[in-house]
């Protein structure tokens, strides 16, 4: 099969070169994008004269006819073609002949790649951004069905404060807000027509770039040509936003992940969502939980990739830039797969929240109220902490709760404080008393439910 | 010296704990915004009637004469008081007495160096914009200056097209667009007040989180407190933006390095902005464009520390997340003098415009024009580039120029060439006929240079 | 101050230049192996007759004052004089005069610097290494006192099988063991002289390398002088090294940060290794583990820092490799401090063993236990595995313990099955069974922590 | 299809999640040693009396009937028994029987798969190192067949002094030494048998795992159950290795790319190893080279995607580690790939050796030469430097050669240089002079050929 370049080389490719080289195992994954750009790619040379109506409408034709042939699984790929854009041109001029040589006019496979990879990517994040939403609307659901569960909040995983399970994931929300907001910015980078920019410096021939970019809905159009085949950024961007997001997830299968032990016995994940063990048959696996935390590694992986094959390379276009692929394709597939996961298994999982309750009344976690209380009464907040630290040290050691605590003894602390602490010490009023824009309160978790229903409808 | 927390401890912290835990050393640097925030609070209190006015005032005074300490030099920090804001604390509590022991009331270091952080990098983004602005600036200056300037156009490092110098540094200017816009973007994200989320659930204090966002210029309140102090989102796209920058950076590097060398000699870089050899005596070494190419894995060591850091964290604060300060101190210092470094060196080089042009118009670079004129003579373009290709390798055989080849010479290989072939093969009219937009053109080049004369004023 | 290299420039270094370029702020560090390497240097130059022995005893004389001064932070270091190299070989001309100004001789800042950094992670690598020892030590010691602790082993965090919880820690005893093999291996490619390969291709002076390398202690001699001069291997395998030992404690801190928690309350660590909170007066936060487990990813960044540097560098030196330093150096740092802060944390932990052996009796864990129990009676083990699973899942409906069973249930499930099951329930009796090469048996892991202290001692 | 673990389930696993966590669409490609392994295991069994002599002939017979089934493409792999092992284990069922229900006795899929992953990675190491001694051979070859050719050697990629290109090759060499043996030495680590660890403590059948070990070739036992099912770091150290050979290879690559520019014009890769332009008829790329350039950063992305993935999980097996194989594979295939395609690549390359001499006599490459030859004189090393950078400068001035220069002239800088000085300005003569250990000169680069034919023999 003679390469369609061969025409200034005396020897053919060797075949180990073939193997080595080649794309079209994977980018053949873009074989609609790059239809899609070649028909408006013609129809715009044929506006403009370049090439004749009659060659345009063969060439869109035939390349109908290969994406049919492509979508039901009968064509052909080859590798000697090295990739799918030689694979559609040569197919196609076997197809309708003379015509067909004339596609490639006023374009490079440099410009072509950027656009097939931009017009796949734009699609993809924006499914993405639809995924994300659905799963911002599951953690909405969960949080109104669980208004009363009270669980204790954690710093350095040590029970802090006690908070509602709502406001809980609420957190997740905002998190997948950002990064919703975050892949929004990314397009409006990804969003830019590269076509025209040919292998290097633009072309000779009369062109309408305008047209091209309108046909395949464009926002933009790359504004100098060197840069537009040399850039990747779309796609370093695209990882980046990804890993970020793939972080939040990967926090959130920890939780899950704690949330499921003996000792935590926070969740139940439904059987569907576990696995057992080959050996030990009392086992039942939070894995895909454990496995979203562990693509976490791929994506960032991914990152680092690409930002090191870009490091340090010449303009404009180098081969190194093929390299691209395989990580956007594998963070695509990997990103969403792990946030449809998630979106399935969060509504099976039972809550505890028993057992929350209890938790979020141990340890002291009402310490703050305590503390807050004192300020209350005039103690500056320095001296409240100190003096709520002797307290809660003398329980400790009398291995006693804060409730159980006498007044009189209480007084001893601290002489302002009188009958109305018991009150503060309550886990349920300590979450109510919270109700501080972003706070913890039944009342201000409703308004940010609210608010965001508004945001995600 | 007692530690603010130390009520619930029998016994005093090891001193190679204090040594290890400790962040002043470096989170010092924050300082200017620690007490800025502590400023607006303390007046929220007051206004809240949480706090006196007069201790407001005495608070509000206190931080100030503290700035000045620190400013002057004068100002000792303290290892055992951990961090910035013990340190500030603590001083104003000796300084004010108990006033200063109110400070505290209704935040936690959880929000408040959120707080820092969050101002801090609102600051230094904006001055990188500006930064890249300035830079942006000198690349269209010396592209005006340098606007007859032919050079070669490569990709994969071999000659491929000519292209203005000019046309060559505005694709520096659009990666550079794109960096600005990627950092603008990411201010959204930085521009949100966590203070009022306290350690995790808010406060049960009447605290308004409006007015302290108004006095420190926020445009946004975070909405949920535990997100707002498990969030780190704002520094990692920091450190993203800028591992994209130092990456087209580095591509700039690259190719000083190289148009430095006795086999290009498209430049000479000053004597200023270049060292010597200890050792052999004739180097002039091109350190600079060195130094900023290393740097880049530096910038990418420090996005990737970062997220390794925040994977698989559960919510809300870790102590994990202290060591977000590090790598974003390290990034905005190595990439603002990257930066600024290059916008200084660059004026200075020479251009060797006579040998660009020459190298431009070797290495059959014009090859494709004949193509694209055979294309207008009706020939199909992937015919025209197997015949031109079939003309290159004659000339590489014969060891003569395109230029050379007599009329008849060329006919045999297509009928349709005639004698104005002969303009198209001349590296100024093929940059010259290249006049679609993003193109290597004078004309067009003018058009950018004008356009984003508009932008960067 | 005159350059040392400045005879062919025209114009002085720009300022910015000087200060973008400078190592000194931090290569200053390597003073002493600049300082070891150029005495035994000197001394070569003259046993060869290229300098004379009283020009040499005049340069050995300086060079040790030179380190007293630095020693006692009497020596004002320079940015202008560029790096250790140059301030040192500037204050012995200074001190000495012309017999200064023959050190340089062949030699080249190219070797030198691989020399100092080379000297330097020999010695740091082997001070690793015997910290890593009086780590495992540790963990030999806590083995011992604890050996009739049984604790959950877990799979997934889920509770699988019974283990000892010096068992356990054997685990950190085997993957410090593989970490001190892999960092004494690399000591097997630091450990080679690079001095005399000059700045890229030797000397044409008689110098004698094998002196040199004896003098200073290496084993090997660099076989080629441009690969001397371009090498980092060794500090990337460094890095990595380094970056799998962090992985280990990343994985210990996480342990003992959970082990913690209200939920597991398996340990308490002791209030020195503690600190408190700011606002939550209740508070005793696992600092000193959180920061370990999240200054992993500082030492990964550090890794891909120099990855990245490196990639596609062409021959020889160039002047990216200073990056090589702050990457190694915070690395040192970093892992030192984490070992020595560990092994100094867990002495004092202290295990609350009575609530380990509870847990270890809940949950089924001894499943596993009646599924070989049946393998012993002939049952293939799929089935038994099948059986167990069904007499788990009775157990979780009904809500009862597997030792609550009685025999005339169990019997249902499996005929087979007869008194003797119940010995097999017992956690310490499954413990006790798994006495195999490797197990959890306390024969066995008596065995292993002999089997470690020969090797450690 | 029922779950070999089902037990205790019920309800049965979602599709979604089989698909999710299924690993058979890439683990398959460990059938061989699971095979191998289950065969060594089975005979243990029966050797023990765990299972009996008919039991484990008809396991043995049955799973190498597998293994042809497999071999010849028939055997149907199916993702609901999710990995390699229980696919081999169901087939065996099918195929044998209640004696394939016993396979699985006295081990888990937690010992079985570090076991594959072991005896897979023990294999592929061996063979790179293999791979890497032909490459090594190549550049001795290469080097022995070019033993005249002088070259420029370069420092910031300015040409620094001339050297042979057979010393520039031989540094190739070094590096790639350096790579077999940091992959001999992580064979240690890998070659550890971890079967009879089970799923985490061990087992309570009489198991013999220094037969296992014996009969599968492994030198050492795993000492610890818990690590042996938790450690992947025989799998970061493989990765750890590749990436530092890539950044070997993309060094090398970088300096094809630069050598075939029309600038250099040093090499010229043959047609078979460069690929055309879809565009550009005269284009001839090093594509090969660029490609495995930009590989370099997939391998640095498997990286740190493991050591991700192991940061911060708690022991002993977690789900997470499943993602360790797809960086594993991906790797070997890469770094054998590009191993392979340079080795073939190299030979066909053709040196313009003439080029390179005469680029390697310009640029006052022999200035070193110069300040060692005043040296020689008893001009103090700092000296000498400063007078011959002003006789380079003069030149630079003059625009004229070091060997055109007048003798009166030169002695107008100093007065110890006579008639002799002209010979060391010569390359040959200065590449001659540099004899010691590891320079340049032909003598010693023969040597050191030598030296490398015994090691690699």
């Amino acid at each position: 099969m003679k390469k369609p370049w061969s025409g200034r080389f005396k020897h053919k490719t060797s075949e180990k070169v073939e193997a080595f080289t080649e794309s079209i195992s994977f980018d053949k994954r873009l074989w609609k994008y790059d239809i899609t750009g070649s028909i408006a790619h013609a129809k715009m040379l044929s506006k403009q004269g370049i090439i004749s109506q009659k060659d345009s409408a063969a060439i869109v034709k035939g390349l109908m006819e290969i994406a049919e042939n492509i979508n039901s699984g009968k064509f052909g790929f080859r590798k000697e073609l090295e990739d799918i854009h030689m694979n559609i041109e040569s197919a196609l001029s076997e197809k309708i002949g003379q015509a067909g040589k004339k596609l490639h006019t006023a374009r490079s496979r440099n410009d072509q790649v950027s656009l097939d990879l931009r017009l796949y990517l734009k699609e993809e994040t924006e499914e993405i951004i639809s995924i994300i939403n659905t799963l911002q609307k599951t953690f909405l659901e969960i949080s109104e069905r669980h208004m009363d569960a009270i669980m204790p909040g954690y710093t350095h995983l040590q029970r802090a404060q006690p908070v509602l399970l709502s406001h809980h994931f609420l957190a997740y929300v905002e998190m997948l807000q950002r990064d919703r907001n975050r892949f929004e910015d990314s397009v409006k980078r990804i969003d830019v027509l590269p076509l025209g920019s040919c292998a290097i410096s633009g072309t000779t021939l009369p062109i309408d770039r305008t047209y091209t970019a309108k046909a395949l809905g464009f926002k933009a159009i790359s504004g100098n040509s060197i840069d537009a085949v040399s850039d990747r950024d779309f796609a370093i961007e695209f990882l980046s936003c990804s890993s970020i997001t793939m972080m939040h997830l990967s926090r959130l299968a920890e939780e899950l992940i704690l949330w499921s032990t003996e000792e935590f016995r926070f969740i139940e994940i439904s059987d569907e969502f576990t696995t057992g063990s080959s050996i030990m048959p009392q086992k039942k696996n939070p894995d895909v939980a454990e496995l979203i935390r562990g693509k976490t590694g791929r994506v960032y992986g991914n990152l680092i990739s690409l930002l090191t094959i870009m490091k340090g390379l010449p303009l404009s276009y180098n081969r190194d830039l093929q390299e691209d692929k395989l990580p956007v394709f594998d963070t695509v597939d990997t990103l969403k797969a792990c946030l449809e996961i998630m979106t399935e298994m969060l509504p099976g999982i039972k809550f505890r929240t028993e057992r929350m309750r209890t938790s979020a009344g141990e340890a002291y976690s009402t310490a703050t109220d305590i503390a807050e209380y004192l300020v209350k009464k005039d103690v500056p907040f320095r001296e409240a902490h100190e003096i709520t630290g002797k307290i809660v040290l003398y329980c400790i050691e009398k291995d006693i709760t804060l409730q159980s605590l006498e007044l009189e003894k209480l007084k001893a602390f601290s002489p302002v404080i009188s009958k109305d602490i018991f009150s503060v010490l309550d886990p349920a009023e300590s979450v109510k008393a919270r109700s501080t824009y972003g706070g913890t309160s039944p009342s201000e978790v409703r308004r940010q439910i609210k608010r965001y229903k508004k945001i995600l409808k």
